[in-house]
């Protein structure tokens, strides 16, 4: 079994706790305390939580778009980025102890199918998420497999270690399209696109383009290490300007964030012929696409990136963190404690705050 | 320089020769048998064709579509899959000499961006291409810068090398989707999809699976070495029977030839989560397509295909060819003298022929 | 779960059975019908064995020599290649239900670090093997962790699902190089380099060499599908022929199957620049070798092979089985009943079989 | 054809030059004033030397060690690294004018063969190079052929042009192994090993580690990026502390630069299952190797490195030049004019210098 960090096991714990629920069909989420500390089945760990990140997916979910109404099952506790110490394990736990400082992958899968077998279990057929299709971290107390316990390195604070999760997606998305070496378009700043724009950098990339239609996130690139950022809204001279940097030929990667079908489409006139370009953003609907001009004539490849690698990129997030390189802390702007999620949630969906983090210890 | 393979050096010619001009800016090309030998450039080669294929490109030079229509600069000779002898060489010539049976690349660039100088030359910024910017091989010569050559193995029948152009087509979508002991979608059973049927299954692919409209194309699919052929025009029960087949995942992998929008869409609802596409066909127009369905959430691959890699690809042809196991002899059909060119078009127009070859020589 | 191919679940077994023991420290091997039928931990199947192949390793065992003597823990079930139907599984097993017929990975882990994690379980740092330092398969019943399940395809017989952990090892190392549309050198042609000639083929290979010292094998790599094979005791001319054939610059791929110093400085020597060797032959002591003309100056890649990618390998080699093009028939050329192993046993030391099956069902 | 930087054609030179010339089979090069200025051939451009770097290799031919004694022409002018400006170009040149700013690939291949025409003609079976095959560097004109001129970018400063031969080596080296978001160990920190820490942690290496035998080397490793640099002859401990440094595994990448044949197995030892080594430095004969323990039951994957990809390597070096990240300035320590050649040499063989420059013009 993996060491434990703490000698004395702590009690483990028995009764209520306080969570954020989805309680109706509608918009908000509810405050409870009167939730059962969930229990353990056999190959399960219970975590008590410290800090949780609220995602961009949670903010579907308490506006209760078309999505979350589609998707998600009204009375489960909501929230899936967190860090937290394992407070119980099942019967069958072979790997973890309790007093371990653990976050998790919040894709769960039976483990059965192709993907699950060869180190792609983010992209399984029968995956499900922590806080979407069953109870997460926005509680004190949380249960995951074991299989999806990502043990954290001591060094990384419990404020960083709460938003893996969506950094995982930067760098899943940064790590598949090889930045090394290479000119990078990051299409699209919000949370994730600026955690893209540090990431880069921290992995290799010579120079970082960054393209958005809010200036203050694109002054942040800039800040985090983008050469230049164009307000996307001022035409597309910015096209230009990137191939009268790059050879007249454009940028070695796009990363594009944003799902924005006009984002999508100037990305790829921005990349060169046999360049590389990596999709995390999510357009509403089906885009209408010139495949001849951006992809087929130019020779280039497109990776879809959804989730994080089990467990290569949780690796390579380690590793980045390691580095000294990522620039967080002007991303993370907000801690407020899990009482006051109203006004958390308020602050990242005025865009006031970037990535906002819940304290719940 | 490259050992030649006759010892006695042909005359060089002069005068005029026999050859198909685009003679106006409408339908069909003229023969001539008036037009001035060329003469080679310093680095370039001179070679007397022996066989030439007719391409998809042709037909549309022939109906003079809106492409041909911006494209084609009126009065050259068109063609550029050929085979035939080197017959004199430029003043600066350094590696090849007369008498060698050549075949040779129709991209043409100078050699100075990226891709040129990364062996990527077939997606330059400035290719130009034979029989399409320039004069091609419909004549009985042709000349063509030195870079441009391909010495044909001994025991590659000139039937066949006729055609590695479009050969190399099939080949470059193959192997950059990687089908080995993987199973494999080919979309679309044209000339170029039937010889991706059988490039596949000599590189390796486990089981290929074909759609595609026409039945009797479907039908020498099989023959060629597919599992299964679809028609269609029948309904998606195609993509559920290649899922059953598939442990109810879909295929590894999608070799995009048809440039159908449809087919686009299908093909990738039965390409398993994590798979690969390569895209090769030519859409007419934008498409309308979902990405986050077919890409982003299935975490996919996606290849655009664009002539033949310079020369990587030309080295694994010719290594399929020595393998024993491309079947070429259903695919190319017909063969005509050049003064029945008529004859020939019509009959790779009307479907009667697949490839089909001019005699030159 | 996984559904079961029968419907009639077997009544689970008590009791003793029947097996093959390390029974002392020194050769051979004992049969006995004593021992005591295994009960499966929570996380764990038991297998009813109903065949089991003879590895190399066996041999290893079965002559005590050093190796086996610092490794086996007197008084274990030896065998590790098998195949068989579930019979029982432990109270948190949730993959897999009594009654499907499977083989199983025999390399276990904890699954805790970094290869573990990340598709490359083969490689941990703490994998145990069955039959090796735990009880094996050379019994009527074996333990193993559901994680090690591999269901077997219904068109695949037990013959050959018998021996897919060494069939395993050739595809992983064939794939491992890559040698779709390539020349490949099978570098000794024991049983796994047999089993790469017809693996090397039907994933894609273009043209396959091979050398040994072993007549009979060598013919037999012919029938299997190598274009020329080599007495590698009849000097080096075998590399200048290799050469003649490959445009003066040597094979593209080399599958080094033998561990014999001298095959793998030969090898090296018939690989071209820039190719690929692919090492799974263990030399029985360090090697005087020459980086600088094998490896360095000629810019090659060398891949370290060990067992099977858990489970990539395991899904390419379903797929090769079911291109119905591996021939494996020449190479399982004998089967004895359990009670019989002393003759198993000698038929496979003596060179008269090449893989030999234990029926023990 | 490219830009030239200057409007004015500078008068192209004729007369005699000063250069260095291996004068005879033995110690030192001889300062000669009376070589005839060379003239280029129809497909060579003449460039005028600014600066030119001497590298290991040169030293070898200056003290006439048994390698220089059996491949070098005596006679030639030596030298392979430099910078300069195109001065006249050949009459079948079709790339280049006079006036560019220029390095060049010393490498030179006729291009026939596979690696040649694959953007590997870095390893080609027919290279010739610069300086040791031919005329080179150490002199005011040299005459390259124009597929070996690489157009230095206007930011890059002529005494980092001058040496971006063997920036390139370790830029090969790195970019092959791939370091992004990884632990590297550079086993030696020469020239190159030194040049290769700071492209590693430039690159995207999350954490480097170095070894050597020379403290104010080791001390130079740390201050441009290592995280720890240990003396080799102070025992394996490092190993050990390396190992602890990364959750007890090993190093993900290590980077062979000191030929050494301890340090090529200690390198090993302290690399992970499965990770790449990438082995520059080559050993003075064939080391006594346990391909075992080091590649084959840890699954590492090795390449051999030589020279620079032509010309892949060289659009990498140019990005991370761009990107502002690598720290050359106390790497090149020295610069010294044509005329104090022997000054320049001993600077370098006394170990004062490390990289050492030549003003020519």
């Amino acid at each position: 079994m993996l060491q434990t960090e703490t000698k004395d096991e702590p009690a483990t714990a028995t009764g209520n706790m306080r969570c954020l629920i989805k309680h109706h069909a509608g918009t908000e989420l509810e405050y409870r305390s009167d939730r059962a500390i969930p229990e353990p089945g056999p190959r399960d760990v219970r975590i008590k939580v410290s800090k949780a990140g609220i995602c961009g997916t949670d903010r579907h979910i308490w506006e209760w778009d078309e999505w979350a109404a589609s998707r998600i099952p009204v009375g489960i506790v909501t929230g899936h980025e967190f860090v937290g110490i394992i407070d119980k394990v099942g019967s069958a736990v072979t790997k973890y102890e309790p007093g371990l400082r653990v976050s998790a992958e919040g894709h769960t899968t039976k483990g059965l199918d192709y993907n699950s077998r060869t180190g792609n279990a983010h992209i399984a057929t029968d995956t499900k998420i922590f806080g979407i299709d069953r109870d997460g971290c926005f509680a004190e107390y949380i249960v995951v497999p074991e299989e999806n316990v990502w043990p954290v390195h001591p060094s990384i604070p419990d404020k960083v270690a709460a938003v893996m999760d969506p950094l995982g997606n930067a760098v899943h998305t940064v790590m598949a399209a090889d930045v090394s070496a290479k000119t990078v378009l990051v299409s699209g700043t919000g949370i994730i696109g600026l955690m893209a724009v540090t990431v880069a950098k921290a992995a290799g990339a010579s120079r970082i383009f960054a393209t958005d239609i809010n200036p203050p996130r694109l002054a942040l690139a800039k800040k985090l290490g983008a050469v230049e950022s164009y307000d996307a809204r001022e035409g597309t001279d910015w096209i230009k300007d990137i191939k009268k940097q790059t050879r007249g030929e454009g940028v070695d990667v796009v990363l594009e964030m944003s799902g924005a079908s006009v984002a999508i489409d100037q990305s790829f006139r921005a990349l060169r012929a046999g360049g590389t370009a990596a999709l995390l953003g999510l357009p509403a609907k089906p885009v209408t696409f010139d495949f001849n001009e951006n992809i087929i004539f130019k020779g280039c490849t497109v990776f879809g990136i959804n989730g994080r690698r089990m467990f290569e990129t949780w690796y390579q997030m380690e590793e980045l963190l390691l580095s000294g390189r990522l620039e967080l802390n002007d991303i993370i702007t907000h801690e407020f404690p899990l009482e006051k999620y109203k006004e958390a949630f308020e602050t990242m969906i005025s865009g006031e705050g970037i990535k906002v983090v819940l304290d719940i210890a």
